[in-house]
């Protein structure tokens, strides 16, 4: 059975605009990645809006060529017959604003300078990503997304727009979020801000792009991804085994758990932009569904389309409480909310490992909303 | 009331020996930094040996000075009328080997060479540092420790006293330990290596003592800090406070947990050395009470001595589940073990933060040895 979107190909879609941002500063004209698989129908009532996380990108399903190894980042989510069906559904995933896949972020050209931004780059927020996916949206042609669904930064995306569009969106799906990143969430990101600023190649930003400050990166990816596994997760893969080329006793010997840490960083420095992954840390640590109201409550009266919730039992970064602490003003303000906790081992990674743990709710809410 | 051990002095043992090592090293002649506190009966039988974790260091209770600021680390612990109470007790605390506060480490000078022994030391084993307490222990002219108690890699110590040393100890009180440590903390190692290898200052472990590895250092620090917190106690702590200076869309602006973090990296650098920090990461890392042994059910079999174990609900180094893991199989093999698992906010620290909440139970398991 092939369920895959097959070949596709990322777009690009211009805004001349000048986009007011939350920190006072305006940013344009922008360019937004994105990719679209499915039709939309005539009544344009079957849009679907993925959000991504940190290090995501536009190519969440199918294959830009038929020789690449890997297919796009929620294959297992998006295709026909998938829990966002393509026969039925028209599904939209775009690289999020500050990004370096395609996307205005702090690599592109300032067209004021004629150089990168770097670090003139505004600092972002959540909320300013999401009024930039509204252009796209716009230009789409669409009112009304049937639903916004995400996993991580993704799912702070998903509830920005149910607070600030209330109009245009049917429903929202926020899977491993919060409402508010929490010190320990801020204090990781600190680390591997760190680790990048005591690399001399950084350069306070203005290394060139072929000599990225490649130590300091791989140690602040390496950071991150800790605290998407679990230690059960951990357990399962590495064990305390050791790696077998190092002798035990040796100074500078490595587990199998620190060599994998090492070898991913390394590869990710190829394939992602130094001062964007910081960029978008900073919107990360920023993230308050609170901000400029008085409180979450008031925040939150704004959704007022149904919501459904998914968290994790191992997840750590943004742990199951987070996802509760929103869900319960939300009962509380008589919201149509709907949450289920995850047993996975996974960790926050839960979200892209096993899909298959949640997608029959997701299917289930989509009917009901569609029918 | 005056509960304090008054002013207290580091004593340095000398051994004349060569230590036969784990890694099939020796090491030797071996300096032992300790303090002791309390006088030893006439019937050497109320002996406490205190073990300390990571970065501690021999001066466990007192002052060394009127004017110090802060006594020594587990001052709430020890003292007249306190848990381990000097009127009752005597309580000795050493300086591990391979750290860096008295006791022969890499920082200290190799005699066959003239030299600091640098990156040529030996890398060590938690039973290492065991082997060389006993050494101490002999000198003092004790038998038997009525017991021994630390926590986090002094729990570690405790166990290994007790299965290497079983004639030796009538009790041991491992807190916050486990049996052999997860590949998360593993990994938190790994992170705060690569951290210190990245700066260009380390010279491969040859820096000069004045020219350290500061800005790797302190950022290795600052990782392993994480691991000693929990999110609650940074909730608690710093919210998600923003530093005041500093501008919420200033790219370098920081939040008050992740100045907090900084600060404390930076005074670290002042007061420890690089390689013996990476010489205990490493002995924690390689900490596995089966090491040697077919199994931790073969190992543990050898401790005979009533064992007390506690273990702290938002420690998420070494979690609950990982003590558990001792104490099923101690049970198991029929062995007198008491297991408390204490609720507190304070992560891994724990033990230092909160010892009220365990302190009674320590009293009463020693009044029930004593008697």
């Amino acid at each position: 059975m092939n369920s895959s979107v097959g070949i596709v190909k990322t777009e690009y879609a211009q805004f001349d605009v000048e986009l007011q941002l939350e920190s006072g500063r305006v940013l344009g004209p922008l360019t937004l990645a994105y990719e679209t698989y499915g039709h939309l129908n005539s009544a344009r009532s079957n849009a679907i809006l993925v959000t991504h996380a940190w290090t995501g990108d536009a190519h969440a399903a199918g294959r830009h060529a038929e020789s690449d190894r890997r297919p796009g980042w929620w294959d297992d989510m998006i295709g026909p017959g998938k829990v966002l069906d393509t026969n039925r559904y028209f599904v939209i995933c775009s690289n999020v604003l500050g990004s370096c896949n395609g996307s205005t972020g702090p690599a592109s050209i300032n067209p004021r300078t004629g150089t990168p931004y770097n670090l003139s780059f505004p600092v972002l927020m959540v909320r300013d990503m999401v009024r930039a996916q509204a252009l796209l949206i716009d230009q789409l042609g669409i009112d009304q997304l049937l639903t916004v669904i995400g996993g991580s930064m993704g799912a702070m995306q998903a509830l920005e727009w149910g607070v600030h569009f209330p109009d245009r969106v049917r429903s929202i799906i926020p899977i491993a979020g919060c409402g508010r990143t929490s010190p320990m969430a801020i204090a990781l990101n600190a680390l591997a801000r760190t680790a990048v600023y005591n690399d001399p190649l950084y350069k306070k930003g203005n290394y060139r792009p072929e000599h990225p400050p490649a130590d300091g990166f791989a140690l602040a990816r390496a950071i991150g991804h800790i605290s998407f596994l679990s230690d059960e997760s951990m357990h399962m893969k590495f064990g305390r085994r050791f790696s077998a080329r190092d002798g035990l006793f040796d100074f500078f010997g490595q587990f199998e758990v620190e060599r994998y840490l090492e070898y991913n960083g390394r590869n990710f420095v190829d394939r992602f932009d130094t001062n964007s992954f910081l960029y978008l840390a900073k919107a990360l640590d920023l993230y308050d569904v609170s901000w400029n109201f008085d409180s979450a409550e008031e925040a939150l009266t704004h959704l007022n389309c149904p919501s459904l919730w998914f968290a994790f039992t191992s997840d750590w970064l943004y742990p199951p409480s987070q996802t509760e602490e929103v869900v319960d003003i939300l009962r509380q303000l008589g919201k149509p909310v709907e949450y289920h906790l995850i047993d996975s081992a996974y960790g926050h990674d839960s979200f892209l490992v096993e899909p298959e743990k949640f997608t029959p709710k997701v299917s289930t809410f989509l009917d009901r909303l569609a029918s």
